[in-house]
């Protein structure tokens, strides 16, 4: 499906639509109605059952979104969080330079300077893509952070986070104090991070307020011992940097092993990479073909970051791989940075002495991108209906109850309904239109279990009764007591996790 | 405790922290760690499962948080969310015009004009409270929210969002036209809202950022069915706004069913205030009689409200009864104001042809002030161990697994740990120190089961070995066959539900 498809479809089915949508919406602002809203929750609690479930010394916390000046100073994003703008000196419409380029220059304008950029909108005759006269302006940096006043002084100035990961940073000392006082220590948030994109577009994909799910763990750089034998016979798709540079984006399937025997990346690397392309492809579900590991090359990666693999996911609905997460080996560039800002040390002493500014590994995870990536990936057409093949443990609402005939059988469906709901089994009951209309809605929402109770049900009695169970891919039925049926259906519920350390 | 000594230990456990705390903090932002992000996600899970369980017609919805200036100027706030501020033309601090005054007017300055409040200050000689000098201004209107640019081109406005209820307004015209288009139609959004407080103070209980649950219940005026007979005979402690005219905050306990047939409260309210009333005693656990329902005059509740009880808990670290939630019955106001503002109609038609504009019941909740109040009211000594009584599905660590002596059995205790985890039953494996001093840390946590693996176990085999199960409040254990476990104990990590309609 086309993106405009894909987002009507979503719309109608009240999965998510504009903020705001009877003022006419917000550019880059969305509402999940209550679909959405089940689904993303069930993204990010899967993303956390396995990635905070890799070690009993990784954490979720939950910290607050505003961050004092301060703290984007020291971190560089006042400085450098910036996206070069040309303004329309006729119209004075503001564009992303990346965006008016990039039919003339579609390998983006990264690592150009402001003046390059402008020579090439010059050289080339760019029109204004809004009122179509040749006056762009020169480029210049726009800070793409929120910020406004804070209190009532009119001193203090703040800003929305542009990235959880800046909330683990300040937290960690405090962490280090409550936790055990060792390293690795992993400080995992799940939360929004907010940016004044000059352009928002590809609706879920460049929003101005969306959720971000990070890992930062910090670890001493002599010695961050990981169970390599978990991964090491796992084929990884890789597009190395410097295959990219010789001008190839073709996927070369790689072992973990030997992405660190031969291919030069440290162990805790590759472990954290290979469970991060299990997630994709074991607990999202995308099939391994659409995923690839793409390595960031010393031009493109911020220069703090050492290591720098992201994820891609291949949307047909965006016309190609798209970015949903990436692994970042950051260095100490963080806890220095803030350590400078704050004025605190923020070394600190492993047991035998020796003192030690942690580095840290940043696994980055865009809950929002996910979400479409799913509708992208597993809904669609099969034959006449429309289908979403969600993982069970994904599905905004795991199990439909119906009645076959409301008047009859909705006392012991809606009974049923509330069981199921005490055994830890959310549902929704429905009795609208035929058996039929139901299944086709609830197949659209992705609702993998379809429970019907009929007159075979009520014959046997509360105990002893048998409802159907249909399962939303294959259409098969099979009869089930109704009394083992959360026991049945509990295990499909959960998502997968990951051996821990 | 007093509210320093509370926050003290409360950040000593990591449960929460001043944000940017290396930074010196922020005022009037928290984050939470892992044990407070654990109890907040908890309380939140347990609103909703109760709330948005009352009925198969209540929805829970994700929406953003940013709200273009139409919105905030249709719904008064622009206008209207103002607090009087006094600034000290000597010193030029700000204050809130109710905290200066509060010795001389503990009543608050609700409904005066800021005329009367600058007499007030002038004649009682009302010193600036940071330099001492008397030499406060006339107080003037600050707004509460958080304002900033959106966009480039410097035209567009947005706000956060100062209360969720808004989100919810905005969305009506939507999930009426993806539900099922009948009434009542529930709304429900858990999130953040942010307020510029002039003075943050009392922790948790004055944020700048803060977390609500509200649910937005759009109905018929003409018609609201509730099955009252399942709260007829519910006594409840109210407090009416007129025997508050008379001087008397004494609760007086009158059963809802008086409420709605001498009371004069309507049904529908009666039936909602009864379940919000049997959710602080029955789901967070507040003795009854530290919980009172105090009905807000004409003169203290918004205009649009008609009718109006806070919920206040009697916490001893403030001092006495504080509001940690309300209900309102707002009428037709919120749709009524954005029908004008959007230029949509808000209005539906019912079934049979009959066009309403919806009118709402508001149930809205704190969870950080629910946070505070349940370590306030449940944290405290017991003899010589200090104990967080908290109801077991609210714990953050629900379950604390232990080896008796680490060398021997963590890896039974790590396998048992794996297995509940993968039955849905959440714990912390501990093997630091000795078992007294494990049992004391989750004493403290809250942790009601803590369970350790030990000689007899191991003697046993994996099939038939005990383990024992020590109750955090009783300090009784008891030997249960660990595959039993899981079945033992997840009833009790499931929050309760009301019955639904």
């Amino acid at each position: 499906m086309k993106s405009d498809e894909l987002f009507a479809l979503l719309r109608r089915r009240g999965v998510l639509w504009p903020t705001a949508e009877i003022y006419g919406g917000a550019q880059g602002l969305y509402d999940y109605g209550p679909l959405g809203a089940a689904l993303k929750r069930n993204i990010e609690n899967a993303w956390t059952a396995w990635f905070v479930g890799l070690s009993h010394d990784y954490h979720l916390i939950d910290p607050a979104e505003i961050l004092p000046e301060a703290v984007v100073r020291a971190s560089g994003h006042l400085e450098n969080f910036t996206d070069p703008e040309v303004t329309c000196e006729n119209c004075h419409n503001a564009f992303r330079a990346d965006t008016v380029l990039e039919k003339v220059r579609p390998e983006g304008v990264d690592g150009l300077s402001a003046a390059e950029i402008g020579e090439i909108v010059r050289a080339r005759g760019i029109k204004c893509p809004s009122c179509g006269s040749a006056t762009l302006s020169v480029p210049r940096p726009f800070n793409l952070m929120f910020g406004f006043d804070f209190g009532v002084t009119g001193r203090e100035r703040v800003y929305l986070r542009p990235e959880t990961a800046q909330s683990s940073y300040l937290s960690f000392a405090r962490m280090w104090d409550v936790g055990r006082r060792a390293l690795p220590l992993g400080v995992a948030v799940v939360g929004k991070a907010y940016r004044n994109e000059i352009a928002p577009r590809q609706v879920l994909f460049r929003m101005r307020a969306f959720t971000q799910a990070e890992l930062q763990i910090f670890f001493d750089p002599e010695r961050f011992p990981v169970p390599f034998d978990r991964v090491r016979e796992e084929k990884l798709p890789v597009v190395r940097a410097a295959r990219r540079q010789a001008g190839s984006e073709e996927v070369e399937w790689v072992t973990a092993g030997d992405l660190a025997n031969v291919g030069g990346i440290p162990e805790f690397y590759a472990y954290h990479l290979a469970h991060t392309y299990r997630f994709y492809r074991d607990v999202l579900g995308f099939p391994a073909e659409r995923i690839r590991l793409l390595e960031k090359s010393d031009q493109e990666r911020a220069f703090y970051n050492r290591i720098q693999f992201d994820v891609e996911v291949n949307l047909d609905s965006l016309g190609g791989f798209k970015e949903v997460g990436a692994v970042h080996y950051r260095g100490d560039y963080d806890l220095g940075r803030h350590g400078q800002g704050s004025g605190r040390d923020l070394a600190v002493t492993l047991t035998g002495g020796r003192s030690v500014l942690p580095h840290v590994l940043e696994l980055t995870f865009g809950p929002d991108r996910a979400l479409w990536a799913l509708a992208d990936v597993h809904l669609g057409k099969d034959g006449e209906r429309t289908l979403w093949r969600l993982p069970s443990y994904l599905a905004p609402v795991p199990v439909g109850l119906f009645p076959l005939i409301a008047k009859e059988h909705a006392p012991f469906a809606l009974q049923l309904s509330d069981d199921l709901l005490d055994a830890g089994i959310p549902n929704q009951y429905d009795d609208a239109g035929t058996i039929g209309k139901r299944y086709a809605r609830n197949d659209e929402a992705g609702t993998p279990f379809c429970i019907t109770v009929d007159g075979e049900t009520m014959a046997d009695g509360p105990l002893h009764g048998t409802v159907t169970v249909r399962l939303r891919d294959s259409k098969t039925q099979e009869r089930v007591l109704a009394t083992e049926l959360a026991a049945r259906l509990a295990p499909a519920l959960r998502p997968p996790r990951p051996t821990r350390t």
